[in-house]
């Protein structure tokens, strides 16, 4: 089997520098341009490689990059007039978004000048964009988002998809999900074999949920050829535990799971900075722990692991979280630059096509 | 309206003494019947107004019952032969489990001699066996499992359900969840009118899961005569929030959810009692901090908030988790001792059969 040839848009146009082109959205995150670009800065210190072409107002972007060194002769800015709220219905967006940072940003990926898009924007309407711009993969029906999950494995955390590109994902969407999950450990997370689960109520056969038992049968048929290690079904449990790397289930139960899992986390975050605040003692032991504490919280902070990627499309795009801070946004650009690196889009869109039965790869 | 009169069995027979009387599946728990036996001894210590039927082997059981003077005139043994392990399947315990402990306490539910039965035993095999004998209440197609889950709310924790009795429910169900939700946080935990939230993967209406839309119409439209109050679509985020008190999904979603949490704050209890072992400083500050940190963990405990409960069937089950200590097994017998005291099953059978059409209710 041989890699389809005509994802040609998927490879980054190298800059004059040499340098892989990262496409980023700078207006539409929570914290404004100042983070975004912040970000930038932060990436292109540690990684010499990479470049940007930034979207958005240029009057406000220009003097923002102007005071970062580190981007000197590596930020290309492309004038935008409109932003992307968080708002902003999806369909809206479609309608009238055409000279947002948000389309801009999709648009250097669609024309191959980059190969990985970064945004902090609304998820539907990046989501929405997206799809129309850049088109699903052959063989792929439903796109997915995969997001970094801590986990108490080796790597600090597992990749789960669906949480939220689609509500519903048929049998044949789950299996893609496990090819696209697999694909994403693989070149994301330099993952040689990693290990897939179905995510279901108990991990023996289960009554009822009929697609679930055939997605089942389909994952484990393509575990050999794929490369990767079905371990069968998993529980809510196991999102954060070390049975599986790649828990794949459907974005309406993966969106409600990964909530609940962020929310379960904060409660207990605010509980304890509240119990180190109680007693003069427990004041001075927080002082005491305040490295070891430190140490923990990156270890379980959302905003290292932050990059919700969208596969199964003519490109990548990583969505980082709305309200993501120059770390977060830095680490989302590191993430792409991986990717894009790796070129891991063409290597997801043949794992997917070489599962689609013969006449269909053959179109 | 006025409440179905022929739910006698929902009324506990007093004791001789007077007292409200539980039923205890002695055998079924991962701990044994001596860790069942402690936790009725502190419950009885506690409250002078319980006694118990204890079912399961009577040569174990009068030993263990003899040593705990607590219990003294307030145990009835009823012997039983056989136990459900946590390994057998719930249609074998159907055809086979007639003599054991589980069985027996149910059926001192389904005889009115008491109102509510409390079992550490296989959640599976304990769900089919209340459903065979006890049988669904009039107006409900699908029984639920409604657990507490620690919240940031002033109560401490919220009533979610189902979270795995059943792996679906539709639009009417999910309705007579919000029901049955309500009179359990209205009657199992003071709270006079619970707000209720439906489950969704966004709080604005959504496109797709039909179902979800159709039931958010007919919880609303109940809410003013079953008197809560309906906050809407809530998120995964919110079952460990302060925007609801009572979370209604299906079971699929709501047992993926639960488990998330719990493994999402186990693996973050693990990560800490780690950053507390990495230094002296750090071990130091776990001694001065103790205090505090044995006050979270008691908030966040899930053997203090650990029965889940059947509803919708003739009669109360209340199912500890099959690890639970004394602790958790008198957890889980206070929340019995409540709901029976605050005839609980004739409420939210009275409730339930309200919402039912009213040709329906005339049968």
């Amino acid at each position: 089997m041989t890699a389809p040839t005509d994802h040609s848009s998927a490879n980054a146009k190298p800059a004059r520098s040499g340098r892989t082109l990262i496409s980023v959205d700078a207006m539409g995150g929570d914290q404004g341009a100042a983070a975004v670009v912040a970000g930038c800065a932060l990436s292109a210190s540690a990684n010499s490689d990479i470049a940007f072409i930034l979207h958005g107002d240029e009057k406000l972007l220009t003097p923002l990059v102007a005071k970062r060194r580190e981007l000197a002769g590596r930020c290309e800015i492309r004038h935008t007039t409109d932003v992307v709220t968080m708002d902003d219905k999806p369909s809206q967006v479609l309608r009238t978004g055409k000279d947002t940072s948000m389309w801009s940003a999709i648009e250097s990926v669609r024309t191959g000048d980059a190969a990985v898009a970064v945004s902090c924007g609304n998820t539907g309407a990046l989501m929405a964009v997206s799809m129309i711009r850049l088109k699903k993969l052959p063989g792929v029906n439903r796109p997915a988002i995969a997001v970094l999950y801590p986990s108490s494995n080796p790597q600090g955390f597992n990749v789960m998809l669906d949480v939220g590109a689609d509500i519903r994902a048929d049998a044949d969407d789950l299996m893609r999900f496990a090819l696209m999950g697999m694909s994403y450990a693989r070149n994301g997370m330099n993952m040689e074999r990693p290990r897939v689960g179905l995510l279901n109520v108990g991990t023996e056969e289960h009554k009822g949920r009929s697609e679930l038992k055939e997605a089942y049968d389909l994952i484990r048929d393509q575990s050999e050829i794929a490369g990767y290690e079905f371990v069968g079904f998993v529980e809510g449990g196991d999102i954060s535990g070390h049975r599986a790397d790649v828990i794949v289930t459907d974005g309406f139960t993966g969106n409600v799971a990964i909530k609940t899992g962020e929310g379960t986390a904060s409660m207990i975050g605010a509980r304890l900075r509240e119990a180190f605040r109680y007693s003069p003692l427990s004041r001075l032991a927080s002082l005491l722990a305040y490295t070891s504490l430190m140490r923990l919280r990156k270890a379980i902070d959302p905003r290292r692991v932050n990059g919700g990627v969208f596969l199964g499309l003519n490109g990548t795009v990583v969505k980082s979280h709305g309200s993501a801070d120059a770390t977060g946004v830095s680490a989302a650009i590191k993430l792409a630059a991986q990717l894009s690196a790796n070129r891991f889009n063409d290597k997801l869109a043949a794992r997917v096509a070489a599962a689609l039965p013969v006449e269909e790869t053959e179109e």
